[in-house]
């Protein structure tokens, strides 16, 4: 990182009174990583508390040419947020409110900062929620999920978060302030642009009403028996479920044991379906689910209190923790698919793991055809590391080839940028990063990442740093 | 128009065999027109058959520096597909195929030419529709429809055009051919542009299986009883419908003229609702809608057969037509507000009018708050157009006063480009217009329309002509 930077970021933080600016080590470090195993290099980081404090931030940091990195929890898995170069890394923590909420409407605006859950929370006591739900609700913000476009196991039904965002209020790389009416086209063209056109400070977001009833079930098919073809013809038959999740049987057995719950994943792949809507619609549905399961020869597992089903959500969200015992480095692509695909890709991904001894794991959200192959392993290995590289691109051409792409929700940011131009052309790239350009000419905004990995920001070449302080 | 131009497309037509490009007067009057009274000047007509031909087309068109205005059936309220200064006409009617038909995936690939109804046809056959269904479906197609980012009164429950839009084929200012994979935030960009930023060969739409069940009727909701309120009362409530249509006493009484349905009116508001679904989802709605109908005293008129819908939806199709028998000039203006401001839209427009002493007709889309305000006038009046004009300034500052945008479904095109300052920043409008020199830097692409009225291009000002051959 350029010395001249740093200062340049310290005597930003003394131009702005009332909006802290840390440029200790301590800071620096903690905000330089994501959820991947990689690692940026912070200048400082900054903690704006409102619509005025971020506009006078992006101007001020825009005035003297530092790269400004938003950062909502830095749960990304794909290297979003990480900082690139000493640039100034704008945290939302501190913009995290209910900014209005309006039932009849169906709507809330609120602050890029809130937690999912917090949203949740909040709309469940007015008797509403929001459909997307990532597996990181707990700690993702709203303002990262909008920058990735999140779904989640819900999104089969309702949809990814471009369907909720009703208008943003953002800002432009020179800090104007863009209010919510900005032509939706292009307020859809900024969610899952990875802050790299512009900076989002709070969401008009749609609602919808507390479905009446939830059923919620486990379903064990036989490995080798396709489970997802049997996901394919329930949805054929009629069933709208409102989470169809494909879990592998070697992933099940490691959530087994993770939560001391035996018999799980022998043989078995399995689907975990909620159903929800009105009683006498949910009740329809699980009968046909229950019919479809007899027929096919599939063994249903149904919650019959809150307490069971307050059970296979903890396994179906143990996924990822229980994952984390299997290696220290997890690699984890989420490719997406046409559900045709989905059963040939799940054969590929499990062959190619054996033939490069590979400790593979996989899950999908099989309505939608987003599948999640995770590699566990460990960084400090390079020879195993290159096998897993070797892996990785074979999986991406094979998705490719079978009409897929790279990315379901978790985006490219820093890791997938460079695998773009295995999907567009070099006359798509040029465009897209026309419209960049058009939007950030001085490439101040999350530079280096999404379709410009070699963007030149500070005046020199983006690089991550080594160290810190 | 300039002689050169036209020239320069005789010469076109000439290269590019096996493409009909007509430059007779016929053709270029025919297609110098759309759905609202404004007339431009085509400098010749194409009809590419498919998607080489259409590349083959805008590269040539390109280098020529000649326009391109993408037609599709010229159905448009908002001017988007009239020809200025002389420009090419490029129509997608021979393009009107269904490349391909995937039920497992709930996915159809088709040529932006196809009219609405024609797919609808053909998925119903297959068990499936496409919910997008605006007004004039029985003519406009799907290329237009993804330009205007259509609506229709499902809209409500199942959301517009954007939203099932899962890729484009399409092709950039230069001729460049970009496969669906384009990142979706972009492709997403590129739906309600107008035709201003790209051309659209093809389109991936999602579709959904056909509900089992409908259930349809009209209320009558005694004028001055505020008909929003008690639609807003119906879906706090829980109610659900697929069509919830908002339809004013004069409206409903030109419609039982023209339909020859008496009783129709007299001093009621109505509401036109659809519910459908599982047949048990069905009817507990239905029995829902009965007792919150009893409960604010409202009469409920339900179909109790298939002819009984029929007629109903014969009453809400015959509105556009009934209201052609009041004027000739007909001045259609659909804003968009928050639920909650609809009501006093609503009385703000009956004043309004009868202040200003107009002709005037107000239905709307309640569930998404999508206003359709007419006034039936006849342009050839000086004095009462300028009255006209007077209205609908003073219908936008009132809208965007109320939180709400000039264009819930028609888009912005030529007749409300002047208006578009009014809702956004000098600072916004300039970023708009930077994207879209990035994608079209010769402003080749549908110019003078949208954020670019004063576009210059064929090498000076854009002039509608007055003459045609």
């Amino acid at each position: 990182m350029a010395g001249g930077q740093l200062r340049e970021i310290e005597r930003l933080g003394r131009s702005l009174r009332g909006i802290p600016i840390h440029t200790g080590a301590r800071y620096r470090l903690s905000y330089s990583f994501d959820a991947t195993s990689e690692r940026g290099c912070a200048g400082g980081v900054a903690f704006p508390g409102s619509l005025d404090d971020l506009a006078r931030l992006l101007r001020e940091a825009g005035r003297r040419g530092i790269p400004v990195f938003m950062r909502g929890a830095g749960s990304g898995f794909s290297g979003g947020a990480i900082p690139l170069d000493g640039g100034l890394v704008v945290s939302t923590e501190k913009m995290h409110r209910v900014l209005r909420f309006d039932a009849r409407a169906g709507e809330v605006e609120v602050e890029s900062g809130i937690v999912n859950r917090e949203l949740q929370d909040y709309l469940e006591r007015e008797g509403c929620f929001y459909p997307p739900d990532p597996a990181s609700l707990n700690f993702s913000t709203i303002g990262g999920n909008i920058a990735e476009n999140a779904g989640g196991p819900r999104a089969f039904k309702y949809g990814v978060t471009r369907r909720y965002v009703r208008s943003l209020t953002w800002l432009t790389a020179e800090g104007e302030i863009v209010l919510g009416a900005f032509p939706e086209g292009l307020t859809a063209g900024l969610v899952g642009a990875e802050g790299t056109l512009g900076a989002v400070y709070s969401a008009r977001l749609r609602v919808l009403p507390l479905p009446e009833d939830f059923r919620t079930s486990l379903l064990e098919v036989r490995a080798g028996e396709e489970a997802f073809s049997f996901a394919l013809s329930l949805l054929t038959a009629g069933l709208n479920p409102s989470v169809l999740e494909y879990i592998d049987a070697k992933t099940m057995r490691c959530v087994g044991e993770y939560c001391c719950f035996g018999g799980l994943g022998r043989d078995s792949d399995f689907l975990f379906i909620e159903i929800d809507g009105s009683r006498v619609e949910a009740a329809a549905q699980e009968a046909l689910l229950g019919q479809m399961a007899r027929a096919f020869g599939v063994v249903l597992r149904a919650a019959r209190s809150a307490a069971e089903r307050e059970l296979l959500w903890k396994l179906r969200r143990s996924v990822s923790p229980s994952l984390a015992r299997r290696g220290l480095t997890k690699v984890n692509e989420d490719v997406s698919l046409p559900l045709g695909a989905l059963e040939e890709a799940s054969r590929f991904v499990h062959a190619l793991a054996g033939e490069l001894d590979l400790d593979c794991y996989l899950f999908a959200h099989a309505g939608d055809g987003n599948m999640h192959v995770n590699i566990m392993t460990d960084r400090r290995r390079a020879e195993e590391m290159a096998r897993v590289e070797t892996f990785v691109e074979r999986l991406f051409e094979r998705v490719i080839g079978l009409g897929g792409t790279l990315s379901g929700e978790h985006g490219i940011g820093l890791t997938k940028s460079h695998y773009l131009s295995m999907v567009f052309t070099a006359a798509e790239l040029e465009l897209a990063r026309g419209i960049k350009k058009a939007m950030d000419p001085r490439l101040i905004l999350n530079p280096g990442k999404y379709f410009m990995p070699e963007a030149a920001a500070c005046g020199g070449s983006v690089q991550r740093c080594s160290s810190i302080g």
